[in-house]
């Protein structure tokens, strides 16, 4: 089985409540959103990401073979179950926020719309998929904030949670405003940009420093990117420089030790050799912190690696993303369970702008309770069927226009003085009062 | 292309490096080792894990046509680099650590012999699957020393990183004791029990919490654990001893509010209700240190559900692996980057007991330098076929035996006063010596 398009990536009780569901026939419509209940104290707002493998999740999900084999072999479940669970298909509708939207806590980023048993057995893999890419381009935006018109490339592959959180962080920091990844299968997959030229090993490999840059060059003629530290960084850079009589050098790579210093004085050796157009890309242990404290000391690096920090969102590796039953059989509905209370019933989003295009507030009411402002949640899948979703270039310029629309408060790399506001509508406050009053609990 | 199978999972680099290497007829014997430079913070010793997918990954990897084609016509690569790669197999030899031991900084957990482009070809995907299960082994073993005879099962897949990322966590944590995943695919996949039965969303799709309760249990009379949180826990729990009335409660969960208090409220619920066998499942953001409170009250809980924090291991979500070059072509190679110096050459690592069998001390140092103590890398892979390996019952077996012979300065959730002692052997510092002398930088 493939953990990757396996409808059994689930957790049991998704399974044993479809069952129950079914054997009960209460396949009514139910109403899910999925949304995050608050930020981490080291954000200011988040990056909606990930749609795009939800849908293609939701419309391909059913239960092959293996897994219905599995399924009966199991024991875990009464018998028919499998074959109910091989017509299973989703017929429903979704809503979402376009990908690449900025949002904040209670709004919801996607709302699916159908029968209980297909809107419970997605629970699970979508939240999978959209807390993921949503924290990666999350953390990813705030590098592209800090180091406005530099080069940002994800590294992080090696140190990723698996392969598909390497391919998907590739994926949501290109959407977020990087400019590429070192990860191979993001370009035949997405149509990212990748870099990478040379690891220390291939300098170890051979004899001499110098000897391996000239046998690299050798190999790619216009596109090497020198390691220089593997020794000692500015001898290194001595180094790359008389290879490179030979070659156009594209540019250095500094991995290690005090990249401020270093970096001035590897500037200072390239430009002192006539090498003013070669760069100077850095790695090594980054991450937005370090970034905007060399792009503040003025450090004279064009290109920025970040891996670890980056693909794990090192500071805070997780959302409080939850998928919550907000409505079911027209009748809202609302968990009360301390510290976790939801608004009940469909919402939309409002968002308010000023005069210079930047975000003022958003309004979450209930869908049906018309409002001024930008309407943020849009149809994404009717009826089981996905409509036009927009290619991730476009998805990225919208990031990057609605980084410029943050209110400044919000783009520092420190937490915000104050949270941006995010108005609960009266009209879903009523509502949330009269879903108390009914709920026998 | 399935990120899960495909050789383009991985950086860049690593293709560039190879067609240099298989240009310039650089294919002689390479070594390379994958080890931790330095624990986290939080962590006293780390657990080996992921062994068994690493041999997978290296035994299947092959280039396929949808590959090849990229190859070619991503205009990255030399016309015939392609066909290289078509033919390229593994056919080296691997030595590791076996999976579940306990190891430390600068030891290696796997040793890869193999022809250069060979060797190089395996380094991110082997340390993406490595690091990983290891991060997570590592962070389950902590929740198994706080939490002595209690039940732990992993429910983290909604916020993993990934489906690949929830499924090799639910098979690390299960490696590092716990008992079980709620992650369904964990069943088929690797034989591990999975767990699970109802989420808030099934009480408030009912008109009223008993009838959540009578249903449930009219489809799963056998082995209904009931959710008693969504309105008022202890209320819920008289609610569902009302209920059991007509079948047998396999027992109750808590997933939110003060969980120390309110399992002794449900308990005495349950107890004078005549279920003495009715367990306390507890649950919501739990993690090894809440565990270790909960049980140090005493806390009449029988199982805890960890989920975000154990996937994600959220305190230190990486760890600083690295796969660096020991030896190539029959010399030692040492990389000495600031703050990332490497010792050289084929490395082996000796334990030493003491008088009750518990860990002393280890020492490190080249291979074909034999020592007392227990020889810990062991041989895996022999020309590219797997020797035999251990079955996951097994190497879960070795965690739990590693655990009982930690020193006890190791097994407390804080930081260790002192660190494990890992000496580095005289031949291996002379050999260090040596390389330095021999390096024109």
């Amino acid at each position: 089985m493939n953990p990757i398009s396996s409808p059994l990536v689930t957790d049991l009780y998704e399974l044993t409540m479809v069952q129950a569901y079914l054997e009960l026939g209460m396949t009514d419509t139910a109403v899910f959103e999925l949304f995050v209940r608050k930020l981490p104290p080291q954000r200011s707002f988040l990056i909606a990401a990930g749609l795009r493998q939800a849908l293609d999740f939701i419309q391909d999900m059913r239960f092959g073979d293996e897994e219905l084999e599995w399924i009966e072999r199991s024991k875990l479940f009464r018998p028919g179950f499998a074959a109910q669970l091989a017509r299973l298909r989703f017929t429903g509708d979704i809503h979402a926020l376009p990908e690449g939207t900025a949002f904040f806590p209670n709004e919801p980023l996607l709302r699916v719309t159908a029968p209980m048993p297909e809107a419970q057995l997605l629970e699970t893999r979508l939240l999978n998929l959209v807390h993921f890419q949503t924290v990666v381009a999350s953390k990813a935006a705030r590098s592209r904030l800090a180091a406005p018109g530099k080069g940002l490339i994800d590294f992080g592959l090696r140190r990723a949670h698996g392969a598909e959180a390497g391919v998907l962080a590739a994926r949501a920091s290109y959407l977020a405003g990087f400019d590429g990844t070192s990860t191979v299968i993001a370009a035949p997959m997405f149509g990212i940009p990748v870099f990478g030229t040379m690891a220390h090993s291939f300098v170890q490999a051979h004899e001499s420093e110098r000897a391996a840059f000239e046998h690299f060059a050798s190999v790619f003629p216009e596109n090497a990117v020198l390691l220089i530290d593997t020794y000692d960084t500015v001898e290194g850079a001595r180094k790359a420089v008389d290879a490179a009589q030979s070659f156009t050098m594209k540019g250095v790579r500094l991995d290690s030790g005090d990249l401020d210093t270093l970096s001035r004085q590897v500037r200072k050796v390239l430009d002192e050799a006539g090498m003013k157009n070669a760069i100077i890309f850095a790695s090594g242990n980054l991450d937005e912190y370090r970034v905007a404290e060399l792009v503040g000391a003025g450090a004279p690096i064009d290109s920025f690696g970040i891996g670890t920090s980056l693909v794990t969102s090192a500071d805070y590796p997780y959302l409080d993303a939850v998928y919550k039953l907000q409505e079911y059989a027209g009748r809202p509905r609302r968990k009360r369970s301390t510290g976790k209370a939801t608004w009940p019933g469909r919402k939309q989003v409002y968002r308010h702008y000023d005069a210079d295009g930047r975000f003022l507030r958003d309004v979450v009411t209930v869908e049906g309770d018309p409002q001024p402002g930008e309407r943020l949640l849009q149809p994404v899948m009717q009826g089981g069927r996905p409509l036009a979703a927009p290619r991730l270039e476009s998805s990225r310029q919208r990031v990057l226009d609605q980084l410029a629309r943050l209110p400044a408060a919000l783009c520092g790399l420190q937490p915000a003085p104050a949270a941006y506001p995010v108005e609960i509508a009266p009209a879903l406050q009523a509502l949330a009062a009269e879903v108390d009053r009914a709920t026998r609990g």
